[in-house]
C-alpha cells in the first residue's frame, strides 16, 4: 500500500511556519508499515489544490490531506475532494447537530456563526471522523480502489484525529507487517567516532538497518525492521542492540524517549542521592532541565547561580584569593564552588560549572568556550576541562549536557 | 516569477526529520517577491525524483531542488536534473581540484575518497554555487526559460549557498517588488481577546495584511505588503502599526526577532538596574532565558534556585513560621523570596517565583499550576497570584514569561 500526503496552506508556502505535521503523519505511516512516496504542499486555492490532489490520487492507493477544513471561504479542502473524486457536498445533520451543541456549550451566544455551517458538509459517500477538541471534524472517502483522508491542519486537532480514527483504519487495511523502530542515545563521542567504532555494523546490518543522527551533542542510532509485531521487531534487533552496546557502553546512556537529564535523575532518586547545583555560565539551564523531570524535588535540594564574584563569594565561600589569583573561569574557582555548594546545602553531590559563553569576553590564554565542570561528593571533588565551539546557547547547552553526563556517569561507578 | 521545492530525502517521508529547509527556501523566496505556489517531497528514487521535477519544470519558472547532492549512492540530485533537463553530466575541474583540496586540508590522508569525485559532476551548462563549508557544491542550470537550483540537504549548508549566492541571482530576475514584512510581539492577552480589539483591522485591511499567532503565552501580529524596498514596505505598514500600539500598547513588548527577555534586559541595562533571582518552580529557568541575552552579567548578580524549604530558609532567610502557616507556594513566601534575594544581593530588583509545576503534588485549595511571582524593588513588593493549565514544562514556561513580564513593565512606568 503506496500512501501520499498533501499538504494545504499557504502559510506553509510562505514558511510562516514549519511543517510538522507532515513530520507527524509521516512517522506514524511508516509505523504502521505503510510506504510514503510523495509528499506535495500547496497554498489556499481550488484548482492547485485540484491538480495537486488528481496526480496524487492517480500514484497513490492512500492520500492524507490536511489542512482547509476550517469555515472561512480560504477553506477549500471539502470543495477540492468532491471535485477530484467526483463526489457532490452534501449536508450531513449529525454533523451540523454536533456543531450547534459545540458552539451553545462554549460561548454564550447559543447560535452557531453562518460560515460554520460550512463544516457539516462532505463529499458524498464519505464517513465523518470526529474532532474531540474543535470544531472541524475531518472524514475519508473510499472510491474505485483510492482512499482520501482528509484532516484539519490543526495539529493537535490532526494527531488526536489520526491517533483515535484514522491508524485503526489503516491498520486494517495494512499489510500486516509494521515497522518497528529502536533508538538508543549517545553522549560524550562523536558522531565520526561512533561511525568508526560501528563501522561494520552500519554498513552491512540490513535487517535492522541502522541509521545515525546528532544534534547538539548528542548521537543517536536508530534501528529499524519491519515485523508482524513490535515484539518480534525488538527480537530480531536484540542481538545487533547486544553488540552496539558492547562495544559503546560507556556512552549510551538511553533509549527511544529517554534524555539525559530523566537518566541521571532517576539514578538519584534510586540511589537517595541528594544534589546541590552551583552554575555561572550556564545561568539556571542545569536546575531547568533536572525540573522538568517529575518528582525532581526528591533530589535537587537547591541550585546557586552565581552569576557575579561577589555571589561566589557570598553564596559558596569561593576565596576572594582565588578569584584574584585563577579568575572565576578556573579549575580552583569550580572545586571551591561544587565543594561550597554542598558544604552551604548539606547534600550528597554538588555540581559546579564556571565558563566564557561568549560572545564577548575570551582572551587568547580564556578563550570562549572554555568550561569547568566539577562534581563534588564525600569522598571526592573532580574538575574537568572543556573548550566548545559556538554560540552562547550551544555553549551554554554542550556545558549542561556535560554537566548532567557528570551524574549519570557515576551509576557506573 | 513563479517558483517551486521539490525536497529530495527519504528520511523526509519517514518522518525522521523536520523540514526546515522547505521553510527557510519558502520564507526567503517570499522575501524576494517571489511566489511559490508548490512543494513537492519525493524519497532518494531516480524514477520517482524525475517525474517529480519534471512536472515541477512543467508548472514553475524557478525550482530548488535540495538534498542529494552528497557523494553516495543514493545521492541522485545530479542525475534527476541531468535527465528531466536533458544536460549529461560532465566532470568540472575546478571543483574537482577544490575537493581534493578540501580534503586535504582536512583529513592528515591527503587524498580524497573515490566516491567523493561524484561531486565534481555537474549537468552541461551549469554554474556551480560554491559551497563554503562542506564538500557538496551546488548548481544551477537555465534552460529554455527554466530554471533549476539545486543546493545541499544540510541545513546550515542550503542557508549559507541560498543566501550568498542564489539570493542575489534571483533578485536580479524578480519584479522588484519585494515582500516586506513586520511583526509586533504581545504577552499578556490571549489571542481571541486580540482578535477582539483589532477585529476591524483584521478583517477591513488588505494592504498591509494582518495575520495573527499564538504560541506558548505569546501571540505575534504579523503586518505584509508588497513593495519596491524595505523602507517604503515600512512607510505603507506605519499608520496600521500605529493603530495597533495606540489600542495594545500595555501588552505590545517587541517587534521582529525580539524576545522578551531581551527587551527586560534592555530595559535594565539601560536604566542601570540590577537583578537576583529567587526561583522555586521554574528551577533556573528564567536565570537561563536571561543569560542567553549577551552581556546579561551586566544586570543580573545571581540567583536562587530554591527548591527544597531548607533552601528558602537558609539563602534567602524566608521565616520557618510562614512556611508553616501558608506553605511554600504562598503571597507570603513570594513575597519574602523576593525581598530576601534582594536583601541578600544587594541588587534594586528581586524577581521570585514558587508555584506547583505538577503533575503530582496538587491539592483543591492549591491546585496544579497555582504560581506566585514577586517583584521586590527599593520602594515596593507586588506579587500576582495566577493559575496556569497545562503540563509541567508548559506551567514552567508560562511561569517564566509573566516573571519577565513584569520586568518588562517597569520600563511602562
Amino acid at each position: 500500500m503506496r500512501a501520499e500526503l498533501v499538504m494545504i496552506g499557504t502559510e506553509l508556502l510562505l514558511g510562516e511556519i514549519v511543517d510538522t505535521n507532515a513530520t507527524f503523519l509521516a512517522r506514524n505511516l511508516a509505523g504502521l508499515g505503510i510506504d510514503v512516496f510523495f509528499k506535495s504542499t500547496v497554498g489556499d486555492n481550488l484548482q492547485r489544490g485540484s491538480e495537486v490532489l488528481a496526480e496524487a490520487v492517480k500514484r497513490s492507493d492512500v492520500i492524507i490531506i490536511s489542512g482547509g477544513l476550517g469555515p472561512t471561504e480560504d477553506d477549500l479542502t471539502r470543495e477540492i475532494v468532491a471535485e477530484v473524486m467526483h463526489s457532490p457536498l452534501q449536508e450531513d445533520k449529525g454533523a451540523l447537530e454536533e456543531l450547534e451543541t459545540w458552539f451553545a456549550q462554549r460561548y454564550d451566544q447559543s447560535h452557531m456563526p453562518v460560515h460554520n455551517r460550512k463544516q457539516a458538509l462532505f463529499p458524498a459517500g464519505s464517513k465523518i471522523i470526529p474532532n474531540p477538541i474543535g470544531t472541524a471534524p475531518g472524514f475519508y472517502l473510499e472510491k474505485d480502489g483510492k482512499m482520501v483522508i482528509a484532516l484539519p491542519g490543526v495539529s493537535q486537532e490532526l494527531k488526536t484525529m489520526f491517533s483515535e480514527t484514522v491508524a485503526p483504519v489503516l491498520a486494517q487495511k495494512g499489510t500486516g507487517q509494521i515497522l518497528v523502530t529502536r533508538n538508543l542515545h549517545f553522549v560524550g563521542i562523536g558522531e565520526s567516532r561512533l561511525a568508526e567504532v560501528l563501522g561494520d555494523l552500519l554498513h552491512e546490518q540490513s535487517n535492522p538497518t541502522l541509521a545515525l543522527y546528532a544534534s547538539g551533542g548528542i548521537v543517536r542510532i536508530r534501528l529499524a525492521c519491519k515485523a508482524e509485531s513490535r515484539e518480534e521487531g525488538l527480537e530480531i534487533m536484540a542481538p545487533v542492540e547486544r553488540e552496539i552496546r558492547s562495544r559503546t557502553k560507556e556512552f549510551l546512556y538511553g533509549t527511544d524517549g529517554q534524555s539525559l537529564e530523566e537518566v541521571a535523575a532517576q539514578f538519584l532518586v534510586e540511589k537517595k542521592l541528594t544534589l546541590a547545583l552551583a552554575e555561572s555560565c550556564t545561568g539556571g539551564l542545569i536546575g531547568h532541565l533536572l525540573t522538568n523531570v517529575p518528582g525532581s524535588s526528591a533530589f535537587l535540594n537547591r541550585g546557586y547561580v552565581v552569576y557575579s564574584n561577589q555571589a561566589k563569594v557570598d553564596d559558596l565561600g569561593v576565596r576572594p584569593e582565588t578569584l584574584e589569583k585563577f579568575g572565576a573561569v578556573s579549575e580552583q574557582c569550580a572545586r571551591e564552588m561544587a565543594e561550597g555548594a554542598r558544604d552551604r546545602a548539606q547534600t550528597d553531590l554538588a555540581l559546579a560549572v564556571t565558563g566564557i559563553a561568549g560572545p564577548t569576553g575570551g582572551t587568547p590564554d580564556k578563550p570562549v568556550g572554555l568550561v569547568y565542570i566539577s562534581l563534588a561528593s564525600a569522598g571526592d571533588t573532580i574538575v574537568q576541562r572543556h573548550v566548545w565551539k559556538g554560540s552562547r546557547e550551544q555553549i551554554k547547552n554542550r556545558t549542561a549536557l556535560m554537566a548532567l553526563r557528570l551524574l549519570w556517569q557515576l551509576s557506573a561507578t
